[in-house]
């Protein structure tokens, strides 16, 4: 480990990149090589243990610091006892719904390491050589020491390719139906964990769906433009107001109606349009809402660039703002880790200039406690979620 | 109206200072002259209503924006309908508290005005030559419509300094003790309107109390080393774990010790003591707690500089990490308007760098929703209060 290294380990950050690397095994768990290596300094003094990728950018992605020398641990056993923590908390947090994350990667001590749980499945999703190596492992774990049915491997994800892993979705563990029914507060809503987005749900989204409910007043017309399942929409129409939800996409749109059925929620309304348009028409017509939830996919991915992203964001919030009525609240989202809260708050500043309204900002959210974020590493935390009234 | 001044209205921003405006009457409602005046540009086209000082830094504050030309309304008809706007508002949020902030200032559309109501009490605070002309106006009229048995007027802060306002504090209408007993969850607290810091209590903090306090396991160990009335000390008291509690001011520890014992929490101990020497004296005696609460009085304000006042904080965040147990709370706040969120992001990340603790950023908290910040005025939500999860 040169100095860089070693400083970067001493301020806490999880991931050491090969540059900072002066020596480590040819070979990783991938090809036959170890799992845990030992972090040494340039005097051979004991850093941290970490696990290994003897190819991708990030080479060491550490478990534990220390100054003393000590056996290597074995990774499934450090695995099993930092699960029992995470656990813990997540149980202590009493959440309102059956489906959470159980394990948030680097923030819950477990880097590459992401688990989900649905009812009775769970979704586990792995990026890092070391923890891929242990999926078959991990998936038995998982499904012992939680007691469900079946175990979706989600390893479909972009985080993948930096890593150098193969994309793979699959059934890891146990069998049955990869579509299950799983419950947010009032609403139950049904996914495809193998086939839907991301693991099935957006669950970092959950404790916002039913924060907005809580103030939207009662008979709100509602408008949710990127609803995915429904889950802003759903929430929402618990409200007994006229809801209407829209999506680009046909199958969100399907399971979002679906999802509307299920919940006996006659009051909300699902179309498939793109959220721009939709915006622009609504606003022709001179569309008035008491909530407007404006959640998309990350549009600073899909943008040629930075700026084009921020323009868009920007529209986004300006056009939801023209759409709410005075009293009325604006909530806009971003899940692009390229746009800063801070950004975000500019975004937000802007498009209340320009549209000529004030703006309460009555809190800046961000994901739920389920998904907690490690100091000093922002890449762990990206979701945004303002709650904004209009004057 | 400058073009800068003009760009400055058009940009939503309620305050335009003196050097933005070209010429305007040369007595304001202190002297004689006009409360509200139409703001024009430089071609006399109308712009705004605002209200108008002649003398302070902070010329115009501005009531509406409006390209058409309108007859000024009358102060206290305007007061009065954005009064009801907010009151509404704030019953929608349903608190579970007597004790909230109905008026806001510039983030209520009534720039210069504040009104926070206390059980059967009202305190208000005016911090511009229109509302301070206005206050036994002000005073009986919040009297009236609150049905409240006393308004004690809070003008002895810092904003008054800034626009050549003189402080006074007084009985402004009604009478009666100013000494009340309020509520804030299941806790009843005692401050003096009149003579205690701020409007009696800190309310901003009122909903972080609970949100703290539900967080914390049953039996919770906890320290509050800025406890003033004990607001935080209180809640998490109702856990059932020992609670310490300290502040620097013999008035305040008198106080919370006085509401610890009105709610029967012997299990609540509350000491005098400098936050400083207590933290480190009990890092000294490898003390640990479940929750760490440090909510300080603006040490931006203290310091001689910004630099030393962010040292300050980031000692502040460390020794607290340094006593919190693995999977404890550290919950530092800031009420500093010259430390920014992303500066206090940058605290904590350095704290927890320091410290050799990995940390979970739980949720970044600010003030509560009866105290909403204005879009692109981050002068009206200074408040932070991130909670932390040491690993």
């Amino acid at each position: 480990m040169n100095p860089r290294g070693c400083a970067r380990i001493a301020s806490g950050h999880p991931w050491i990149y090969r540059q900072d690397v002066v020596s480590g095994p040819e070979a990783d768990a991938r090809t036959g090589g170890p799992t845990l290596v030992a972090v040494l300094d340039e005097r051979r003094r004991p850093l941290a243990h970490a696990t290994w990728a003897a190819q991708s950018p990030v080479a060491l992605r550490i478990l534990q610091r220390q100054s003393e020398k000590k056996p290597l641990p074995e990774l499934m056993a450090l695995v099993a006892e930092r699960f029992e923590v995470a656990l813990a908390w997540r149980q202590r947090l009493a959440l309102d719904r059956d489906a959470l994350r159980l394990v948030h990667g680097e923030a819950d001590g477990l880097p590459g390491l992401f688990v989900d749980r649905y009812a009775d499945a769970a979704v586990m999703q792995t990026t890092s050589v070391a923890m891929d190596a242990a999926r078959p492992a991990l998936a038995e774990f998982l499904k012992k020491r939680l007691g469900v049915r079946i175990v979706v491997a989600r390893d479909d994800g972009s985080a993948r390719d930096f890593e150098g892993l193969p994309r793979v979705r699959e059934i890891a563990a146990g069998g049955g139906a990869t579509e299950v029914v799983y419950r947010l507060g009032e609403n139950r809503l049904q996914a495809d964990l193998l086939t839907d987005s991301k693991t099935g749900g957006f669950l970092d989204q959950a404790d916002n769906h039913a924060v907005v409910a809580a103030l939207a007043p009662p008979g709100a017309r509602c408008l949710d433009a990127f609803t995915y399942h429904g889950g802003f929409a759903l929430a929402l129409a618990r409200r007994q107001g006229a809801v209407l939800a829209t999506d680009e996409d046909a199958q969100a749109v399907a399971r979002a109606k679906a999802n509307a059925a299920r919940n006996h929620l006659s009051n909300l309304e699902v179309r498939q349009a793109n959220a721009f348009d939709l915006l622009r028409s609504l606003e022709a017509d001179k569309q008035h809402f008491d909530v407007v939830v404006l959640d998309p996919p990350a549009l600073a991915k899909r943008q040629a660039g930075d700026h084009a992203a921020f323009r868009a964001y920007q529209e986004m919030i300006l056009r939801g703002l023209r759409l709410t009525k005075p009293g009325g609240l604006a909530v806009p989202c971003s899940c692009s880790g390229r746009v800063s809260r801070a950004q975000f708050d500019e975004l937000v500043s802007a498009a209340a200039a320009q549209s000529g309204q004030s703006l309460q900002i009555l809190e800046r959210r961000g994901a739920g406690r389920d998904h907690p974020e490690l100091a000093g590493v922002p890449e762990t935390g990206h979701l945004k979620c303002w709650i904004l009234r209009v004057l």
